[in-house]
Protein backbone atom coordinates (compact mmCIF):
# COMPACT_ATOMS: atom_id res chain seq x y z
CA UNK A 1 0.00 0.00 0.00
CA UNK A 2 1.47 3.06 -0.74
CA UNK A 3 1.43 5.64 1.47
CA UNK A 4 -0.59 8.92 1.47
CA UNK A 5 2.59 11.10 2.50
CA UNK A 6 4.93 10.61 -0.39
CA UNK A 7 1.85 11.96 -2.92
CA UNK A 8 2.75 16.06 -3.13
CA UNK A 9 -0.34 17.17 -1.26
CA UNK A 10 0.63 17.55 2.60
CA UNK A 11 -2.86 18.90 3.48
CA UNK A 12 -4.23 16.44 5.36
CA UNK A 13 -7.80 17.79 4.90
CA UNK A 14 -7.33 18.15 1.01
CA UNK A 15 -5.85 14.41 0.45
CA UNK A 16 -9.66 12.76 1.98
CA UNK A 17 -11.15 14.05 -1.51
CA UNK A 18 -9.02 11.49 -3.42
CA UNK A 19 -9.45 7.68 -3.89
CA UNK A 20 -6.43 6.35 -2.84
CA UNK A 21 -3.80 6.20 -4.97
CA UNK A 22 -4.71 8.64 -7.27
CA UNK A 23 -2.52 11.70 -7.89
CA UNK A 24 -3.66 14.51 -7.29
CA UNK A 25 -3.22 16.00 -10.79
CA UNK A 26 -6.31 13.66 -11.58
CA UNK A 27 -8.85 16.53 -10.95
CA UNK A 28 -11.64 14.30 -10.32
CA UNK A 29 -13.13 14.45 -7.20
CA UNK A 30 -14.59 11.52 -4.50
CA UNK A 31 -14.47 10.00 -1.64
CA UNK A 32 -13.65 6.23 -1.28
CA UNK A 33 -16.50 5.91 1.44
CA UNK A 34 -19.45 5.43 -1.61
CA UNK A 35 -17.46 2.37 -2.92
CA UNK A 36 -15.53 1.37 -0.51
CA UNK A 37 -15.43 -2.16 -2.07
CA UNK A 38 -13.06 -0.85 -4.77
CA UNK A 39 -10.20 -0.65 -2.20
CA UNK A 40 -10.57 -4.23 -0.99
CA UNK A 41 -12.96 -7.05 0.25
CA UNK A 42 -11.71 -7.02 3.52
CA UNK A 43 -9.51 -4.55 5.64
CA UNK A 44 -7.01 -5.76 8.28
CA UNK A 45 -7.86 -4.98 11.83
CA UNK A 46 -4.91 -6.63 13.83
CA UNK A 47 -5.21 -10.18 13.32
CA UNK A 48 -8.69 -10.07 12.10
CA UNK A 49 -10.62 -9.14 8.85
CA UNK A 50 -13.61 -6.73 8.76
CA UNK A 51 -15.70 -7.24 5.57
CA UNK A 52 -15.45 -4.06 3.41
CA UNK A 53 -19.40 -4.15 3.63
CA UNK A 54 -19.10 -3.10 7.86
CA UNK A 55 -16.86 -0.39 6.73
CA UNK A 56 -18.69 2.85 6.35
CA UNK A 57 -16.22 5.56 5.59
CA UNK A 58 -12.42 5.37 4.65
CA UNK A 59 -9.69 7.79 3.82
CA UNK A 60 -6.08 7.38 2.16
CA UNK A 61 -5.13 6.33 5.45
CA UNK A 62 -8.05 5.56 7.91
CA UNK A 63 -10.97 3.25 7.52
CA UNK A 64 -14.59 3.32 9.96
CA UNK A 65 -16.14 0.28 10.58
CA UNK A 66 -19.36 -0.54 12.60
CA UNK A 67 -18.81 -2.72 15.86
CA UNK A 68 -19.60 -6.76 16.51
CA UNK A 69 -20.98 -5.62 19.95
CA UNK A 70 -21.34 -2.40 20.31
CA UNK A 71 -22.02 -0.47 23.75
CA UNK A 72 -24.60 2.10 22.58
CA UNK A 73 -26.11 2.79 19.36
CA UNK A 74 -23.50 4.30 17.15
CA UNK A 75 -20.59 2.61 18.78
CA UNK A 76 -18.23 2.59 15.85
CA UNK A 77 -14.33 2.76 15.34
CA UNK A 78 -11.33 3.79 13.18
CA UNK A 79 -8.66 2.53 12.77
CA UNK A 80 -5.21 3.47 10.16
CA UNK A 81 -5.37 1.42 7.62
CA UNK A 82 -1.83 0.49 8.08
CA UNK A 83 -1.48 -2.37 10.82
CA UNK A 84 0.61 -0.09 13.93
CA UNK A 85 -0.02 -1.40 17.89
CA UNK A 86 0.75 1.98 19.53
CA UNK A 87 -0.42 5.47 18.92
CA UNK A 88 3.61 6.61 18.95
CA UNK A 89 4.20 4.51 16.17
CA UNK A 90 1.71 6.78 13.40
CA UNK A 91 3.36 9.39 11.20
CA UNK A 92 2.21 12.41 11.27
CA UNK A 93 -0.13 11.71 7.75
CA UNK A 94 -1.82 8.75 9.57
CA UNK A 95 -2.52 10.74 12.80
CA UNK A 96 -4.15 13.65 11.11
CA UNK A 97 -6.13 11.40 8.73
CA UNK A 98 -6.97 9.39 12.03
CA UNK A 99 -8.11 12.10 13.75
CA UNK A 100 -9.77 14.50 11.46
CA UNK A 101 -11.65 11.37 10.39
CA UNK A 102 -13.18 10.76 13.68
CA UNK A 103 -14.08 14.47 14.18
CA UNK A 104 -16.07 14.66 10.96
CA UNK A 105 -17.69 10.39 11.86
CA UNK A 106 -18.21 11.69 15.27
CA UNK A 107 -20.28 14.71 14.26
CA UNK A 108 -22.31 12.84 11.94
CA UNK A 109 -23.31 10.22 14.69
CA UNK A 110 -24.19 12.75 17.19
CA UNK A 111 -26.84 14.09 14.85
CA UNK A 112 -27.62 10.88 13.42
CA UNK A 113 -28.38 8.77 16.73
CA UNK A 114 -29.94 12.21 18.11
CA UNK A 115 -27.76 12.02 21.05
CA UNK A 116 -25.70 15.34 22.86
CA UNK A 117 -22.24 14.26 23.67
CA UNK A 118 -19.05 11.79 22.36
CA UNK A 119 -17.16 9.69 23.87
CA UNK A 120 -13.32 9.22 22.51
CA UNK A 121 -11.42 7.02 23.46
CA UNK A 122 -8.25 5.17 21.98
CA UNK A 123 -6.79 2.21 24.49
CA UNK A 124 -3.36 2.37 23.76
CA UNK A 125 -1.09 -0.97 24.57
CA UNK A 126 -2.92 -3.65 26.67
CA UNK A 127 -2.22 -2.44 30.48
CA UNK A 128 -4.83 0.57 29.06
CA UNK A 129 -7.27 -2.02 27.84
CA UNK A 130 -6.14 -2.61 24.52
CA UNK A 131 -7.35 -5.90 23.12
CA UNK A 132 -6.64 -5.79 19.74
CA UNK A 133 -3.32 -4.90 18.56
CA UNK A 134 -3.94 -2.29 16.14
CA UNK A 135 -4.44 1.59 17.02
CA UNK A 136 -8.29 2.32 16.99
CA UNK A 137 -10.75 4.95 17.86
CA UNK A 138 -13.29 4.41 19.63
CA UNK A 139 -16.44 6.65 18.84
CA UNK A 140 -19.27 6.42 21.37
CA UNK A 141 -22.78 8.83 20.57
CA UNK A 142 -23.78 9.88 24.16
CA UNK A 143 -27.17 10.54 25.63
CA UNK A 144 -28.44 12.14 29.24
CA UNK A 145 -28.12 9.41 31.68
CA UNK A 146 -27.04 6.67 28.78
CA UNK A 147 -25.06 5.12 31.60
CA UNK A 148 -26.30 4.64 35.13
CA UNK A 149 -22.79 6.64 36.19
CA UNK A 150 -20.68 7.87 32.95
CA UNK A 151 -17.85 5.93 33.51
CA UNK A 152 -20.26 2.58 33.10
CA UNK A 153 -19.33 3.03 28.98
CA UNK A 154 -15.62 2.42 30.11
CA UNK A 155 -16.72 -0.47 31.55
CA UNK A 156 -18.91 -2.10 28.82
CA UNK A 157 -15.84 -1.08 26.20
CA UNK A 158 -13.78 -3.05 27.98
CA UNK A 159 -16.19 -6.70 28.43
CA UNK A 160 -17.12 -6.06 24.57
CA UNK A 161 -13.49 -6.13 24.16
CA UNK A 162 -12.67 -9.15 25.89
CA UNK A 163 -15.47 -10.49 24.43
CA UNK A 164 -14.27 -9.79 20.67
CA UNK A 165 -11.05 -11.18 21.32
CA UNK A 166 -12.40 -14.48 22.52
CA UNK A 167 -15.09 -14.32 19.66
CA UNK A 168 -12.83 -13.27 16.85
CA UNK A 169 -9.99 -15.69 17.46
CA UNK A 170 -8.27 -17.20 14.96
CA UNK A 171 -11.16 -17.93 12.36
CA UNK A 172 -14.44 -19.09 14.23
CA UNK A 173 -17.45 -17.59 12.95
CA UNK A 174 -18.11 -14.66 13.92
CA UNK A 175 -21.77 -15.35 15.04
CA UNK A 176 -22.73 -12.38 17.49
CA UNK A 177 -24.58 -9.60 15.11
CA UNK A 178 -25.77 -11.06 12.30
CA UNK A 179 -24.08 -9.29 8.81
CA UNK A 180 -26.84 -8.68 7.49
CA UNK A 181 -27.53 -6.17 10.75
CA UNK A 182 -24.54 -4.87 10.35
CA UNK A 183 -24.10 -4.50 6.75
CA UNK A 184 -27.45 -2.45 7.22
CA UNK A 185 -26.06 -0.12 9.67
CA UNK A 186 -23.05 0.49 7.53
CA UNK A 187 -25.10 1.40 4.33
CA UNK A 188 -27.10 3.84 6.80
CA UNK A 189 -23.81 5.71 8.02
CA UNK A 190 -21.96 5.69 4.46
CA UNK A 191 -24.96 7.53 3.18
CA UNK A 192 -23.65 10.33 5.90
CA UNK A 193 -20.61 10.81 4.25
CA UNK A 194 -21.63 10.66 0.76
CA UNK A 195 -21.09 13.69 -2.17
CA UNK A 196 -23.65 14.07 -5.03
CA UNK A 197 -22.08 13.83 -8.09
CA UNK A 198 -22.65 17.18 -8.84
CA UNK A 199 -20.24 18.12 -6.41
CA UNK A 200 -17.67 16.58 -8.35
CA UNK A 201 -14.93 18.75 -10.11
CA UNK B 1 -4.38 35.55 18.43
CA UNK B 2 -3.56 35.33 15.40
CA UNK B 3 -4.44 31.72 13.95
CA UNK B 4 -1.81 29.74 12.56
CA UNK B 5 -3.76 28.79 9.49
CA UNK B 6 -3.65 31.83 7.89
CA UNK B 7 0.04 31.35 7.73
CA UNK B 8 1.20 29.90 4.26
CA UNK B 9 2.34 26.48 6.11
CA UNK B 10 -0.15 24.35 6.29
CA UNK B 11 1.56 21.09 7.14
CA UNK B 12 0.87 20.96 11.17
CA UNK B 13 4.17 19.00 12.09
CA UNK B 14 6.17 21.43 10.12
CA UNK B 15 4.35 24.53 12.11
CA UNK B 16 5.09 22.84 15.20
CA UNK B 17 8.66 24.37 15.09
CA UNK B 18 8.05 28.11 15.12
CA UNK B 19 6.97 30.51 17.85
CA UNK B 20 3.59 31.30 17.36
CA UNK B 21 3.32 34.13 15.10
CA UNK B 22 6.90 34.17 13.31
CA UNK B 23 6.59 34.11 9.91
CA UNK B 24 7.74 30.25 8.57
CA UNK B 25 10.39 32.59 5.82
CA UNK B 26 12.08 33.89 9.19
CA UNK B 27 14.78 30.84 9.51
CA UNK B 28 14.91 30.92 13.53
CA UNK B 29 13.31 27.28 14.77
CA UNK B 30 12.82 26.68 18.42
CA UNK B 31 9.93 25.12 20.53
CA UNK B 32 7.71 27.71 22.31
CA UNK B 33 7.93 25.03 25.13
CA UNK B 34 11.64 26.15 26.34
CA UNK B 35 9.89 29.61 27.52
CA UNK B 36 6.22 29.48 27.73
CA UNK B 37 6.17 32.34 29.98
CA UNK B 38 6.85 34.71 26.63
CA UNK B 39 3.07 33.95 25.44
CA UNK B 40 0.90 34.38 28.34
CA UNK B 41 1.28 34.52 31.60
CA UNK B 42 -1.74 33.32 32.31
CA UNK B 43 -3.65 30.10 29.52
CA UNK B 44 -7.49 30.01 29.46
CA UNK B 45 -8.90 26.72 30.28
CA UNK B 46 -12.46 26.95 29.60
CA UNK B 47 -13.32 29.82 32.57
CA UNK B 48 -10.79 29.11 34.92
CA UNK B 49 -6.76 30.45 34.34
CA UNK B 50 -3.96 28.01 34.11
CA UNK B 51 -0.37 29.34 35.26
CA UNK B 52 2.06 29.18 32.73
CA UNK B 53 4.00 27.41 35.42
CA UNK B 54 1.53 24.62 35.70
CA UNK B 55 2.42 24.45 31.29
CA UNK B 56 5.73 22.26 30.33
CA UNK B 57 4.86 22.36 26.14
CA UNK B 58 2.81 24.77 23.72
CA UNK B 59 2.62 24.65 20.23
CA UNK B 60 0.97 27.45 17.92
CA UNK B 61 -2.55 26.15 18.51
CA UNK B 62 -2.32 23.81 21.36
CA UNK B 63 -1.03 23.78 25.34
CA UNK B 64 -0.52 20.97 27.84
CA UNK B 65 -0.43 21.54 31.72
CA UNK B 66 -0.10 19.09 34.74
CA UNK B 67 -2.98 18.38 36.69
CA UNK B 68 -4.79 19.52 39.67
CA UNK B 69 -5.51 16.21 40.77
CA UNK B 70 -4.00 13.46 38.89
CA UNK B 71 -5.39 9.97 39.10
CA UNK B 72 -1.92 8.96 38.25
CA UNK B 73 1.60 10.04 37.50
CA UNK B 74 1.62 12.01 34.83
CA UNK B 75 -1.65 12.74 34.15
CA UNK B 76 -1.84 15.54 32.00
CA UNK B 77 -4.23 17.32 29.88
CA UNK B 78 -3.86 18.69 26.23
CA UNK B 79 -5.76 21.62 25.04
CA UNK B 80 -6.38 24.14 21.90
CA UNK B 81 -5.50 27.40 22.79
CA UNK B 82 -8.67 28.55 21.50
CA UNK B 83 -12.30 28.04 23.89
CA UNK B 84 -14.13 25.95 22.04
CA UNK B 85 -16.01 23.51 23.63
CA UNK B 86 -16.62 20.69 21.26
CA UNK B 87 -14.30 19.04 19.58
CA UNK B 88 -16.25 19.38 16.17
CA UNK B 89 -15.87 22.70 16.40
CA UNK B 90 -12.54 22.45 15.77
CA UNK B 91 -10.59 23.13 13.02
CA UNK B 92 -8.56 20.80 10.82
CA UNK B 93 -5.18 22.71 11.51
CA UNK B 94 -5.94 22.54 15.70
CA UNK B 95 -7.45 18.81 15.48
CA UNK B 96 -3.82 18.59 14.05
CA UNK B 97 -2.11 20.25 15.96
CA UNK B 98 -3.99 18.70 19.42
CA UNK B 99 -2.99 15.53 18.50
CA UNK B 100 0.29 15.58 17.22
CA UNK B 101 1.13 17.22 20.50
CA UNK B 102 -0.84 14.66 22.15
CA UNK B 103 1.12 11.68 21.10
CA UNK B 104 4.15 13.25 21.72
CA UNK B 105 3.49 13.53 24.83
CA UNK B 106 1.98 10.65 25.53
CA UNK B 107 5.37 8.95 24.66
CA UNK B 108 7.62 10.78 26.40
CA UNK B 109 5.19 10.84 29.28
CA UNK B 110 5.50 7.13 28.89
CA UNK B 111 8.91 6.68 29.15
CA UNK B 112 9.06 8.86 31.50
CA UNK B 113 7.31 7.49 34.27
CA UNK B 114 8.23 4.15 32.65
CA UNK B 115 4.38 2.94 32.08
CA UNK B 116 3.75 0.51 29.32
CA UNK B 117 0.58 1.70 28.11
CA UNK B 118 -1.20 5.02 27.38
CA UNK B 119 -4.91 6.36 27.81
CA UNK B 120 -6.44 8.81 25.68
CA UNK B 121 -9.65 10.44 26.13
CA UNK B 122 -11.94 13.21 25.22
CA UNK B 123 -15.03 13.52 27.10
CA UNK B 124 -16.83 15.62 24.26
CA UNK B 125 -20.25 16.97 25.72
CA UNK B 126 -21.52 17.06 29.16
CA UNK B 127 -22.92 13.54 29.05
CA UNK B 128 -20.00 12.16 28.39
CA UNK B 129 -18.62 13.21 31.65
CA UNK B 130 -17.16 16.77 30.51
CA UNK B 131 -16.90 19.17 33.46
CA UNK B 132 -14.83 22.27 31.67
CA UNK B 133 -16.04 23.19 28.50
CA UNK B 134 -13.02 23.67 26.44
CA UNK B 135 -11.78 20.83 24.55
CA UNK B 136 -9.04 18.98 26.22
CA UNK B 137 -7.53 15.51 25.54
CA UNK B 138 -6.80 13.44 29.28
CA UNK B 139 -3.57 11.60 28.59
CA UNK B 140 -2.76 8.90 31.40
CA UNK B 141 0.61 6.62 31.52
CA UNK B 142 -0.36 3.34 32.31
CA UNK B 143 0.86 0.27 34.05
CA UNK B 144 0.43 -2.82 34.58
CA UNK B 145 -2.49 -3.55 37.28
CA UNK B 146 -2.71 -0.09 38.30
CA UNK B 147 -6.05 -0.01 38.73
CA UNK B 148 -7.54 -3.65 40.02
CA UNK B 149 -9.86 -3.24 36.73
CA UNK B 150 -8.97 -1.19 34.04
CA UNK B 151 -11.84 0.98 33.59
CA UNK B 152 -11.89 2.40 37.11
CA UNK B 153 -9.23 4.75 35.74
CA UNK B 154 -12.68 6.62 34.29
CA UNK B 155 -14.28 6.55 37.13
CA UNK B 156 -11.10 8.04 38.91
CA UNK B 157 -11.18 10.78 35.90
CA UNK B 158 -14.85 11.39 36.24
CA UNK B 159 -14.50 12.06 40.21
CA UNK B 160 -11.65 14.39 39.58
CA UNK B 161 -13.26 15.79 37.11
CA UNK B 162 -16.30 16.62 39.73
CA UNK B 163 -14.38 17.69 42.02
CA UNK B 164 -12.22 19.68 39.72
CA UNK B 165 -15.48 21.73 38.86
CA UNK B 166 -15.53 22.27 42.47
CA UNK B 167 -12.46 23.40 43.42
CA UNK B 168 -11.58 25.60 40.41
CA UNK B 169 -15.37 27.11 40.67
CA UNK B 170 -15.18 30.75 40.39
CA UNK B 171 -11.97 32.51 41.77
CA UNK B 172 -11.53 30.14 44.58
CA UNK B 173 -8.21 29.38 45.67
CA UNK B 174 -6.82 26.08 44.91
CA UNK B 175 -5.65 24.49 47.58
CA UNK B 176 -5.49 20.76 46.21
CA UNK B 177 -1.54 20.49 44.96
CA UNK B 178 0.66 23.45 45.62
CA UNK B 179 1.68 25.39 42.96
CA UNK B 180 5.31 24.79 43.80
CA UNK B 181 4.39 20.88 43.62
CA UNK B 182 2.87 21.14 40.42
CA UNK B 183 5.54 23.65 39.25
CA UNK B 184 8.25 20.94 39.73
CA UNK B 185 6.47 18.60 37.68
CA UNK B 186 6.15 21.18 34.68
CA UNK B 187 9.74 22.09 35.04
CA UNK B 188 10.21 18.31 34.52
CA UNK B 189 8.04 17.79 32.07
CA UNK B 190 9.65 20.94 29.91
CA UNK B 191 13.04 19.61 29.62
CA UNK B 192 11.89 16.42 27.70
CA UNK B 193 10.10 18.98 25.14
CA UNK B 194 13.11 20.81 24.77
CA UNK B 195 15.85 21.67 21.98
CA UNK B 196 19.56 21.78 22.13
CA UNK B 197 20.43 25.29 20.65
CA UNK B 198 22.60 23.12 18.01
CA UNK B 199 19.65 22.08 16.58
CA UNK B 200 18.68 25.91 15.65
CA UNK B 201 18.39 26.29 12.00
Amino acid sequence: MKPCHLLPCLNPSFSHRWFFGRHPSVRVRSFSAIKPQMTSEYYTFGPYKISSKEVFYTTPLSFAFVNLRPVLPGHVLVCPRREVKRFVDLTAEETNDLWLAAKKIGGQLEIFHKASSLTFTIQDGPDAGQTVPHVHVHILPRKAKDFKNNDEIYDAIDEKGKELKQKLNLDQERKDRSLDEMTQEADDYRKLFSIPDSLFL
